[in-house]
């Protein structure tokens, strides 16, 4: 931290800014650097409150020098983080895809899916057991049975299962069916929630707050880093600004960003930030090309009987051609393209 | 709902959203008017997904006539939603006034202010057991220990007890000590969360999402009030913008359009909003100037020592002053000001 | 400017770091301030690049200590400006009303509006002759000959002309009708033309931009003052964000903000920022008590007549209303209601 | 428009209802369609303000059918429009960049900069004459001086000029340079101005508002198109948000929504949405995958000594390798990489 003083500050407001940092255990170091008045306090916490010494008199500005954030940051850890997921890795040089329906509706749709995912050597399914549904009158989701569903559709066709656990209640139940943790962006914030996610040992996929500034965002993975638990991926999906023209406005640029300030694993999920499956391929492909390490896609076999954000769901066609799309783009941003290989298993 | 059609839509078109309107079960009137071909959807759920239908060929737009909420609303119920703890009336004509600390930090502290909040006729306590710190790094609460001083204090000054609920696992808890149970901002849209609230018997505050337009925060009352439970809350605490020259911008115009929407009792916490001392008490008049009907407010007895917020806690005598000058103001809008009364009790 | 060097600077960065600001003659002065180096630029312009300096390797951070804006700030100056507009006074304790319709219709019109004005002893008329409309196809203003009848009206009624200038070429003409030119929030940002504005001898109502920061604000005021013409009144008119519940959202929190920052006067624009006549009156009062030093109020005798603005024109009768109602208020803030008060003249 | 009446209008509201119709001089045309009363208004101008009929009592919403614009809409006019500039060809499937340094500094740099252009293909040269700066005290740009260079310099290696009209007043002397007028985001709803760029006969490259949603965006392109000028270019730069992490949040996906509503081209200009270099290239390559017609880059030969901008203006090398990036993703796209061809002219 760095206290800037007013040129003109009086010997009381230094006696009284001296006592509060004393208070406050706070070690200081005063200079003047060519006529301006500076204090260092190399001992601030992370956290520290800095509107406590911005108020006093003869104080011009505080600044919060060290990032707040740390185990997620790049300066800690120079090369990115690759996880592991049963063989499958996610990060580094790979590009994955992450596929399936909203919701899980019932046994067929989420079977049919599964093989259109191994079909196309997609290695992760996607699918919501708990639905956290705007209007409290809408589906719910299949809860406990969805999830089964998703396990045995996953189990058949060699998929790892990621899907949301809406609230830490059910952290237990959603932990024994899932591979990797999503954590929706309702959710980002709650840092309750982030602390008990830190105790255990699988991969957590945590979406971007709406509303969440990219350092509240690395902060957020802090939680769960700094509880023990290094395996995050990040997850873009879109925040909101003024402009209602589509759902959310997709942060491209968080892809080099992030890259710059984090060791982290990054995905894109251009399904919930272009709201309109026409859009979807295109900010997939844009995702791709500033720099993201995978997508979270939505698709359906049938999207028009979807129960749920049918409209932003792929065609089982659409799937294959936006593959075709991303390949040369991979190839530019030297991303092995993993699902694009037939491997036998 | 009312589809608008393209004045060139042809036949297949029409005989293909005809097709889709059967199959979703919906019934449908056409009509020309005035050369605009119209058709209106009287049964169309609540949370109906539009892009359905949107997104078919022939059909211009798509509009969606009733609001998504209604339990919360102005034209389900005309007459305001006057909710009583344990003696003391919230909304209608009266103005009230919750006070406390960020954080309950130690037992003499929350006396101190229990001590003042009785002092000045105020009927309320807050203070935060459990702290949603952005940092993993920072003081967290006291927890249990906090809500069980809180209580103390509150019985010791016949205080009523408002306090966050941060987790639905931690409701049991909170349940057990408060009187009014908080939802913080980051909480608003846990609709898993919400659901729960809807089965239990005390008045919930709910603070408004600091990304969340005003019907989607009337749709989060209406979980709660969906699920039985009619006293809620609401409580307007700033919302995110492009601008940081303050923490959070106060959305003063929330109150007179929650009036116009809903029947419910809508606080201001210009303690976050304004984020430093000294604004708190101009954007207090000024909530109150525009309709609302209390304040949450941040009161220390000593600032400069509080564990967290301090910045923005008012001190002592600044609650007092604020209380003079909230008085007239009251008075212009029709307000009485319980407070403000000694009653022996 | 301060620059914060990474713990582990190399010397061949140093050394590149001290070419970079020989080459910008910028002077440095280093120190290690308990373990945290730093570099102190005092003489880095206002307006320096900051990302010249922190794109190179080996630099943490980098700092900007002044304010951008010098004139406009409260550290200048610290005694409120107080504008004569023909011996009516602007700022320090009295508040003031500019009242009239969006925009000049006809002379029945604005001899109506003015004679209103007049009997309310309100001191301001304002009225648009240019309207800058955000369709082509829509009422464009009554140009020169609304400026003349607004000039007559005003002069009928000894009132102050009040009234936009919307393009740089239209200034002189303008000028010569007006007696407070009024820049609207789509130029706020034009600092070719703010730059003009900076050599006439009137004052100038600067509206907020829509989407701009207190900062960007002062800063705009900051081209007007450093110009040469110190009478710059601020109007907060209400900022873009997520929530479309409103037209914009009027940011009171302004009003503190910038009587702490700044000296200039602050007016409110409650028409703008509500939308609707209804919500008017509240923002109206919401602003005078969180500080403002006046209103610019939309009112039409005929609100539904009106050729643009109509629903969020007052009708006479509430202006009255407005009026009782901001009595209490403004003695609670300590401004004298000169309005109020039935001057012969 | 279409009204839509509450189910218990009262047979007075009905009647207060036509009569402001026909005071307005709309006909109507009621219907019960399903339970639902409905009027549709089919003569209702473009512009109409909703809240004039909404604001009545009995009426339940109001809905306006018809977009604003009409002839940038794609309904208008199905073909993408396609603009000559002296031979080469923008929009439809070609790719363009538009490149050169943010200021025109002087001669060696001008011809410098053209000369890379040049020797890269590259046909249209850009650079900043008038420089509308946040702050007084910066550089101001060589004014008439930079419009003489920058043409002789495009002369001498047969590039087209594309620069910014900062202010009405400076039109014809620009006109007089330039081969596309550029429009700047802060002049984006300047509808006088616009109003006049539609008389002229070069094309304009129509920068979104920073804060301009999408159908305002195309609304001030109509401004252009309704005066008779068919040549519009969109540029998208960046809307701000409250992620400050970026000096502005690129909305690419502006790219596929304009393809959908619009047939005009659209630009994409990454280095004011990256502001920093090497963010530039990521989004130039997500900008072309997502659909844009062409690029906007800021690119000096010598970016440490740039005036203004140079930490967001690319080497020379970065240049070549950014098109080398480019190529592919063209491809995927179906765009013909125009400036990859060595053209002998």
């Amino acid at each position: 931290m760095i206290i800037i003083l007013n040129n003109d500050i009086t010997k009381e407001e230094v006696i009284q800014l001296i006592n509060k940092l004393t208070d406050l255990g706070l070690e200081y170091h005063q200079s003047n650097l060519g006529g301006r008045l500076l204090m260092a306090i190399p001992n601030a916490p992370k956290d520290f409150d800095l509107r406590q010494i911005q108020m006093l008199n003869g104080v011009h500005e505080v600044y919060q020098v060290t990032e707040p954030y740390k185990l997620a940051s790049r300066r800690w850890k120079k090369e990115p983080t690759i996880i592991d997921v049963k063989g499958v890795k996610i990060g580094g040089n790979t590009l994955n895809l992450i596929a399936g329906p909203c919701a899980v509706e019932n046994e067929d749709q989420i079977f049919e899916v599964a093989e259109l995912l191994n079909r196309n050597n997609i290695k992760f399914i996607r699918g919501g057991a708990y639905k956290p549904r705007t209007s409290p009158y809408a589906f719910q989701g299949l809860r406990t049975e969805g999830l089964k569903l998703l396990r045995r559709a996953a189990d058949a066709y060699n998929l790892r299962v990621v899907t949301e656990v809406m609230d830490l209640s059910l952290l237990d139940e959603v932990y024994e069916y899932a591979d990797v943790l999503q954590i929706g962006t309702r959710n980002m914030s709650n840092f309750y929630f982030l602390s008990e996610l830190g105790k255990i040992d699988k991969p957590i996929l945590l979406k971007r707050g709406m509303s969440a500034k990219i350092p509240e965002w690395l902060m957020a993975a802090e939680y769960i880093l700094s509880g023990g638990n290094e395996k995050v991926i990040l997850c873009e999906r879109g925040i909101r600004t003024f402009d209602d023209s589509v759902r959310n406005t997709l942060d491209v640029a968080a892809f080099p960003i992030i890259k710059e300030l984090s060791h982290l694993p990054i995905f894109s999920d251009p399904s919930h930030g272009a709201g309109i499956r026409n859009r979807v391929i295109p900010m997939a492909m844009a995702s791709i090309a500033a720099g993201a390490d995978g997508l979270m896609i939505e698709v359906h076999t049938n999207p028009e009987k979807a129960l749920s954000d049918g409209p932003q769901s792929l065609y089982p066609q659409q799937l294959e051609e936006m593959i075709d799309k991303l390949r040369p783009i991979a190839e530019v941003v030297n991303r092995s393209f993993d699902f694009d290989k037939v491997v036998v298993e």
